[in-house]
């Protein structure tokens, strides 16, 4: 038994239709009429085989190959269907359509699972549209309340909860009472970075992802004319920033090879040529696999802002903080021995970027296997996997699946 | 003969109608409807003396006390009638209105001095509707093309040519014949800053207007996910910047006393929280008064962004470079003696900001007179001057325009 790689492959690209933009891109936003026409795909798809199909009060998709036990806890596949703004045609969909492509092997081949088992489709992973991400994992983790998620609202004021009335109008599939938590979840992903690449290596076995912690900062000095102010009485907030920044990207940034420091986002006040910045307001973003160097990194990134801001005045908010997440080991290993069965060569590898594996590994055993990505681009619309890779990584999707499910 | 203080002090309160914010500030750009307005009520004011009333190609305005010998080189005494969009009452137009008191006391006193005495308001100093400003001035010391200026559009795409026509049109003055060079140029000003006011003196002789160099540095490095990219494969462009800003703002912000260094404005892109920054655009505005420190410290700031800047790449645009000027020193001389005999208190002062008197001082001897402003205040609509500062400026214009004509 074996997948369909030029099925899967057909798929991909035709999916991409919904949302699609000019140079092979996607812009498919969460809840988004792009998204209902992805849903209406992958239902006709899951038709042709005879697959159930259900939603929830969260706008995850499921669709079903039932078991022998129908209420024996269920193995989840999956990912998510919608995309960066100026996204692929890999991020997210692709593990989605690997799994949908799982479940039609084994019902083509005649084989019923002792268990159910499920395509998942996560409602809003990328947090463009409604921030932030991961709203249909984090709610099905039991760790984000439907209430919050639905009073989000998206750039033109729509509420979240007014888009997910809207796509429950639009299919009014039945709820799905799935046992809790589920036996086990696997998500296949390209790698969005390029450490296979450069390895050569076509298939990652995912041990975890790094935490993040973010914060937003101010720094408030006093405006003036900048021909007219002594430098010694200014408060000037980018020199105090650029000093700050500074010790910050040294002693923060430079601190071990494994650590991510970035401040991606600044605005200055009042930006003037002429006129001595009064304010500064920028984010923060740190990011390191382990939970203890992590800690640590964060408080001296606290320490360095409250002592490196005299003379201007500093307010220090913290966005999120969430800690490293290491993968099952068990899983991990069934990952490297299907894909040794197949004879499609493996390497361990942390994930960089956050992925909904994230919450369900908190729930049930959990894993994520990552195939290449062209250049390590992802969010990009020149997004590109091979589909030799595509083709692998379903493979060794469907074989750790049925070693799982005692199927080989 | 003396001043009259009540008369100078109305018409500055009255012409503050032109331009009225909210808040006692001023809004009264160049060539605007509220500048037509202003001129209309310095004409009417002209005329209850008989003065004449010319204007010029440049859209300069002058109001003239016929000299016995009209072809003798005339004394000029002005400022100008536009503000910031957010001005206050002083700025400019008090320069503007205390030379038409002094033509006006000369003529109520029959005083006809040897040569012609004018009252002049250039044409958009502050630069703020059409940039750059001081172009009447410029224009009139033959340091602007007058093509180039007309050229100049505002942010609504009206030409400065087109406006200036339609002054021309409500306006149908001669056009002023004036002998050049003239024999000399006086502009009385608020300080805007401190100086005079910290140390408790009513009038400051200035000694000159300090140098500016300015420019655009644009650091380019690569964009990526801000989780993903490893530190030392990075080429994050707001790294780059705050080291390369942390040394400026030490070697030459630091480097004596007298300098100014500001970077006011700066841009950032993509400017997204988890994306590490692809460009950072910046703009560097160096003063001195010292012509020889100004050279030494702009060529360590381009020798700096040159070093810092790797594995960023850097493109250094040069916007401006004006040297120092220092004013006349007989004429700092005769303000100083004449101040004197009023029993006015006075030090010498250098202007940190930009003034028409720049570009006279090209052309004749030129001086200016500062009076205090509130805590230094300017380009706001909080800006004020007292009373008795307004009249003590004027009086030692009068009594230095007197002692340069020989009356005394």
């Amino acid at each position: 038994m074996k997948i369909n790689p030029q099925r899967l492959w057909q798929r991909l690209m035709a999916i991409a239709a919904d949302g699609a933009m000019a140079g092979d891109g996607v812009n498919r936003q969460a809840l988004s009429l792009e998204e209902h026409a992805a849903w209406r795909r992958m239902l006709a798809w899951a038709q042709e085989n005879g697959l159930e199909a259900c939603s929830d009060a969260a706008g995850n998709l499921f669709l079903i190959l039932p078991g022998a036990d129908r209420q024996a806890a269920p193995l989840l596949l999956g990912s998510h269907l919608d995309s960066q703004p100026t996204g692929g045609r890999f991020d997210g969909v692709y593990g989605v359509l690997a799994a949908l492509e799982v479940l039609t092997c084994l019902q083509e081949n005649g084989i019923q699972p002792p268990c159910d088992l499920v395509a998942v489709s996560w409602m809003n992973e990328e947090g463009s549209r409604f921030a932030p991400g991961m709203m249909g994992s984090a709610w099905f983790a039991g760790q984000r309340l439907l209430a919050a998620i639905r009073a989000c609202r998206d750039a033109e004021g729509i509420s979240a909860g007014e888009a997910l009335d809207r796509l429950h109008q639009a299919f009014p599939l039945p709820q799905y009472a799935y046992p809790l938590p589920p036996a086990a979840y696997l998500e296949l992903h390209i790698e969005q970075a390029s450490v296979l690449e450069q390895a050569g290596c076509p298939l990652g076995i995912v041990t975890g992802i790094q935490g993040k912690h973010t914060w937003q900062v101010e720094l408030n000095g006093d405006s003036g004319h900048a021909g007219t102010v002594p430098m010694a009485t200014r408060r000037d907030a980018l020199q105090q920033f650029s000093s700050l920044a500074s010790a910050l990207y040294q002693q923060v940034g430079q601190s071990d090879a494994a650590v991510m420091f970035t401040i991606g986002w600044l605005a200055l006040s009042p930006n003037a040529p002429s006129v001595i910045p009064e304010r500064v307001c920028f984010r923060i973003d740190l990011r390191h696999p382990d939970s203890t160097t992590l800690a640590r990194l964060a408080a001296l990134t606290e320490k360095l802002i409250q002592q490196q801001t005299a003379p201007c005045e500093v307010s220090l908010t913290r966005l999120s903080a969430a800690a490293p997440n290491a993968f099952d080991a068990g899983l991990q290993q069934l990952i490297g021995e299907s894909a040794a069965a197949l004879g499609i060569a493996s390497m361990p590898l942390l994930s960089a970027a956050g992925h909904d594996a994230r919450y369900l590994a908190a729930i049930c055993p959990s894993a994520m296997i990552f195939i290449p990505c062209r250049d390590g681009v992802s969010h990009a619309v020149s997004e590109w996997a091979e589909p030799e890779h595509v083709a692998a990584g379903a493979a060794v999707l469907l074989e750790t699946v049925l070693r799982r499910i005692d199927q080989r």
